[in-house]
């Protein structure tokens, strides 16, 4: 058995967290801040059976690959007080996940 | 030396954490939500010497055995408006343990 | 590889953090209470090398060893409601930390 700690952003857990429960994975979502991704963050505890640790990553990067999106939020000011939105590409998601092997899983 | 990762329901935590605290086991309470449990979860990380872990499990058990409960949150509407209160037998507690080695253990 | 959960002194945490940060280590901040230390704490999750193990060790040592502070927070009633501080040394600082295996890696 493996306890991936699953640590992905914020806006990607929802739908992460969706299609997994989907699959009958069951996990759970810890508060965490900052640190390895640069956005706001989630860490996810998800334990597994040996061989079902191809199809989480497979979910995790359906969920989560690092992608660019086309965000207007930067304006830029024109002479005269106008502000023209400014299209910039930036890449968000991305995960990072660390499998640890679990010596004793019990269920009480 | 072993990590234990303990996921249980919020309202054995209270009462779990008292009865080990009292045996002098260190805890860390971890904030988290859903997942490996239906109910509001509290997951706690529990350092332990290996021959501890008896102990440990039987002192979880103690707190968190999946048991029956009578609520009677469930209302029938009768004709006429009346509600009545109905017995519902409903499972509360359960809690899932992960168990890690650890390779090194640190007090500063 | 190995995965750190550190467990601190609330107090300690920003300066840690920051440390961290500044020698490119990557960090997850846990939302944690009580336990392991008797003030409020805070749980790190550090993603190292095996090599940088002690780099790190000697980091957490910089700003979370125990040290003794005097505090004036007690205060002594004296007759006629007079109140007198009294100068306290208190013990803070310390760090648990959790050195685990990690069997694998993945950044997605
Ligand atoms: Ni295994
Ligand atoms: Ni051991
Ligand atoms: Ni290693």
């Amino acid at each position: 058995m493996k306890l991936i700690v699953a640590i992905v952003q914020d806006q990607d857990a929802p739908s992460l967290i969706e299609d997994l429960t989907e699959k009958e994975f069951r996990i759970t979502k810890l508060s965490s801040t900052g640190g390895f991704l640069k956005a706001g963050n989630t860490t996810l505890l998800i334990g597994i059976e040996d061989e079902q640790l191809d199809e989480v990553i497979k979910i995790i990067e359906n969920n989560c690959k690092t992608r660019e999106i086309t965000t207007s939020l930067l304006t830029v000011t024109m002479p005269g007080d106008t502000y023209i939105p400014y299209p910039l590409e930036v890449k968000v998601g991305g995960a990072t996940l660390f499998i640890l092997e679990v010596e004793k899983h019990i269920r009480i």
